[in-house]
């Protein structure tokens, strides 16, 4: 029988969860081809990893809307998805939004709150009250939909920074301090992460949110034997820094200014063009130069959202470095990338390289994905094909390990 | 006592040449440092690579001028090299003049021709005789300088494709074509190749022209053990796309189109603006993104001579590239860099390295040098970062070698 | 009544006939706005103009085909109409598309016969036979549809230059040789301008093909009092570099070239990929920016055909100019239009106030159009708001001349 | 005898006031031609403007240096000027350093008082107190130098935007006000307004400070018969934006979103990187195409400092726009300018422009200047084309007058 991997959407009804939906219906129904998958390259193809098909996707939400609407608002604005695809496939897409529950608001960000309107009851009280209704939610589905393996993937909107202390060291410690009532010690996305964890599930984090990043969170994580990786995905300027900065590196050309302004439209905007948000973001993409040249340029990144871009990424990069003799030159990009649908493939791809790990009895932090994020953990580098030769390696490996 | 290093540049008073001669000069006195020198970067410091001041500079010319000359109207029209460190360097700069020599014309194409102004005596009319006039070149320029090894790098101008044929598979058969009179077997490129692999010298090809890029002239290099490399310098537009291209491949993104369009205005422009003589550097400049992404996307290439753009090779790329679910993307990006300042120390860097390799008794072609060519030799390899990884390699293993 | 005004449309199903006849049916079912339009500013809102649903459209094509495949076709591959418009103007373009007639094969130069497929009967063995078969169907058009007016636009594919002479001079000898078998006089584009004026229709040709402009159409056009205008709709690129040099010449820049390089994949593109075709093009194109500036700069332009880039016309344009103290200085713009949809609300513009001039009784070269061509006729002026202010100061005297 | 012009430049040393000086000197030699001066357009040479060789160049400063280091620094940081003019102009640079007085500091703001390092004595107590010692320096200057006419032009640091109130409407009551001890009731720039007024000079300010730009000012340069105008130049961005917005306004383009960013890294850069000074810029550059489209689309305008760029200030726009059918397309440019180069000229074209006005009987504000101003005070129009048409209109007028 064909393995059943379940895909919890944090963020479920968002540009990216829409579109991981989306994709993964009008794959299986082969209406699109995997173009922009991974782990679609021939290195991968003879890899035991799940097809489209084998995917159930739930999710939590604080939207009150669904899936259809989604993404028929998302095609509208953004000129993305066939009309036809949509009607083709109602059924799966109704079926993934009827699998997706409302999520706490506790501790949800000015920004972020500004957008709820969903909840099923009273917020709850604390950070323990809140994960445990998480974990009520991961069990149903788990157990109604006879999942395999339960991966839960980060791709709700960005949080503003936020700062870990002694408290979020030892386990035992934070615990109690989940309890306390009031304003919680970790934010949201760590919700998910540690109910993700207290349940042996995997979780994901997409997004440059705190999640699982912190030393409590690894400790449960290795006491349940969860799978986990992060963060923050490497989708389109960013991947184009860690691909350019080598080459000025490796040809001895030192980059005097980096300079790289993104504007783009859709949700995911509105949320960064508040500064706290947005600080979380620019501090990854912005810290990928210095890694890898090893030393830091003049540097400028800005977040824009401008009304009308929709989810078309617009990002422009300047720069100015000292060639031979002293002489200044100048490389310019322009990227124009749609968001979700560069972000979207990268989630499926983590997700099927995560239920590979899984069924090789993998435990812990998975630091061969790193060529998929912007801030790696576990991986201090950032060089993008230094990473990926890690997870050529790795396939590599299994292969060898499987014959 | 200090290593003498002969560095014998064909095309000596052009664009590149210029440069090279003036950014050693000014290395040497410490006017400048070695930012855009590949070997200057911290693997390769240990090396018991020649200093600038090791090197000799002489070389061939068909027009009749000077370095002094040429370095000052590079400065005024491309705004490059500081004033003064022309007249710092005057006298390093008049006495390498002193060892450029009148290059045959026999061979040269029309567009080519059309600049020489300099010819010591009558035309030769043989190919072999023109290497033999060659060779008497260097042999004086090697005893003179008393030098430790010769270097022949050709840094002239792009000549049209010359066909090859059966006639140059072997040597002895080709050895007799070469001495026939009228319209020679090869062209000027290869007079120069040959010559110095008649004496055992070194030969490098930074330009695409034919060089020693045929069977006949591979038996002779081998028959004398010289050392040999190749070709076409990738410095600008063409390492950009060696290392965007491999991105595209990794993240399975389908790159319908790519173009590029390169303009610039220096002397080089000039002989490019030749539709032959173009085609050569056409070619390889589409040829690695096929290669390196494994399908043919559509492209057009074009380099334009714009008068007042000197130096600057400003170069526009649009890459149109398909994502997942078919969506349709762009990235565009200008290159504006100066031309002979980016090709010069790479042409030093070549040299340091071959020297480096005869010091360690080596023979032949040198394909841990690939990632300085647009056209490999003896590398099928075109993506950059897996090229610079052979060099790395080479250099780790001879860090190792010499412990 | 209202007033009924015959579009006659000259490659009807090509990307502009096809997005006329969609714009014109969505208009007037207030499904879109007039946004595009020039004739839906304010200074134009008081002027008796024909309304959208006061067009009738028909046309001639040599392709089978029909606007609802077109627009289909357009539709999926470049991404524009939304998919409701075409289901709720079916009605509309079935009509348009039975008032569609083959047009003559003869004289099509190759690039454009290798797209016919569609031909009614024989083809016509002289010109004066084309004439005479465009004139029957234009009468039984006119008839059918009780139009008030007839405009012929030509939105067909572009020809290669075609050489006038001697023979084009006088209307007299013009006439027979129109009768002569064999290699027409004139091109196809001529046929239907010559057809249109000796009916006393209007015609306005919005390619650079001959169509009326030599000096015995002009005669004919005179003596039935038949309007006219042309050249070349000013779309996009041409458009910016009429608005562009007039600010580098107020501001006393020498601009020392200008680079344009266009990459677009309609079937425009296919017909603009044969050199020949493409020389009409890049001819108006290029003077503009002379005529304007006063002096010729370097100037390179480029069309180039790229495969999957649909109606989406990339332009990259690289202005490198002197400014005080002899500073070189640059200005580079990419422009991202879709061809069509830029073009397409020129052609009604033109065809509204074409019908305006025809209520106020006008007749001959109607020169206030100029802001619409690249290469205006009967007005030397290419400096787009010198051309605009001339079309402002008409209709301000047309309004003043209706009070 | 030829006319003297006293041409009083506040901030001397800046990158603008260097370039004006060295620019007059080398016009004055004969080394360079006059290309960027709208006043040497062939509209303008019949009219009897000051020659380079007329004016006597002066001004207030607050750093201790000179036009020679200020001249070799800007050589050597941004590559202009040829280093041999500097040495051929000496003597004009030196006499006309020794011409510079030291500026009041009072009421500096903090980002520029950081720079000041040059006080001649204590400064002074009340904006009255600074007034009369500027005016002292300019009546010592006109008397030594026996000026016809002399001009005081701003091209100093950008101040922070500064409230104007009640107590700036009329004259008596803030003359009262400017005697105050303490914070003074206008910043510096409008001391040096002040101070041209009370004695009858010109006032021209090339920058967004306050400088004339209230009433009580007004009436002050009224009672005296002073000429003025302003403000802030219109360099580059906003030249190309008061180009361009006009052309989607005339074509019905839907500007939805403009996003301009600019980079550079002169000293006026480092004032700019100051949120209260940069502010003062953003709004004049963002406002002009709101005044033109005569509706708001989103807009982003960012100045960044970025070290290394020196004067080069690359600004890089992406204009999002609605056509036909509700179509979304774009426009990006880079325009790549050196910004003292840019704006010298515009400075030297207001002095004789303002010379002729002065030779011509005129006073008060010269509003047919705005083609010269992002901010042109007394007209409301934006677009350049109008602007300058108006400025034609005048020439005309003043050729017809004095004929």
């Amino acid at each position: 029988m064909a393995r059943r991997v379940g895909l919890w959407l944090v963020g479920a009804f968002g540009g990216v969860g829409t579109t991981i939906t989306v994709g993964l219906a009008t794959m299986a129904r082969g209406l699109v081809d995997q173009t922009g998958l991974v782990t679609d390259l021939t290195d991968f193809r003879a890899l035991p990893l799940p097809s489209p098909g084998d995917f159930v996707v739930g999710g939590h939400e604080i939207r009150r809307t669904s899936f259809e609407e989604s993404a028929e608002e998302f095609r509208r604005e953004s000129g993305v998805f066939e009309a036809s695809w949509l009607s083709d496939c109602r059924e799966e897409l109704a079926a993934a939004t009827a699998r997706v529950r409302p999520g706490p608001t506790l501790g949800l960000d000015p920004a972020v709150r500004k957008l709820a309107n969903w909840e099923a009851e009273a917020a709850p009280d604390s950070a323990r009250h809140a994960i445990d209704r998480i974990k009520a939610d991961l069990s149903a589905f788990a157990a109604k939909e006879k999942v395999d393996h339960l991966i839960v993937l980060n791709v709700a909107s960005t949080e503003p920074p936020f700062p870990i202390s002694e408290a979020h060291e030892s386990l035992s410690a934070f615990n109690t301090a989940l309890a306390r009532k009031g304003e919680p010690i970790v934010p949201p996305s760590s919700f998910y992460a540690l109910a993700a964890f207290e349940e042996g599930h995997t979780y994901l984090n997409f997004t440059p949110s705190l999640g699982a990043s912190f030393p409590a969170a690894a400790e449960l994580a290795a006491s349940t034997g969860s799978l986990y990786g992060g963060k923050d995905g490497k989708t389109g300027e960013t991947l184009m820094k860690t691909v350019l900065a080598p080459m000025f590196a490796a040809r001895n050309l030192k980059v005097m200014s980096w300079v790289g302004h993104n504007i783009f439209g859709n949700r995911d905007g509105i949320v960064l063009d508040e500064p706290s948000n947005k600080s979380s973001k620019v501090r990854t993409k912005d810290k990928v130069i210095t890694d890898i040249l090893g030393y830091k340029p003049a540097s400028v990144v800005s977040i824009e959202y401008v009304p009308g871009m929709g989810d078309w990424k617009t990002a422009w990069d300047h720069i100015h470095f000292t060639g031979f003799l002293g002489t200044k030159m100048a490389l310019q990009f322009t990227w124009q990338g749609c968001d979700s649908l560069l972000a979207a493939p990268l989630g499926v791809d983590l997700a099927r390289l995560a239920d590979l790990e899984k069924q090789r009895g993998g435990k812990g932090l998975m630091t061969h994905l790193s060529c998929f994020f912007k801030g790696p953990e576990g991986d201090p580098e950032n060089d993008f094909f230094k990473q990926y030769a890690k997870l050529e390696h790795y396939v590599a490996t299994i292969g060898a390990g499987t014959k």
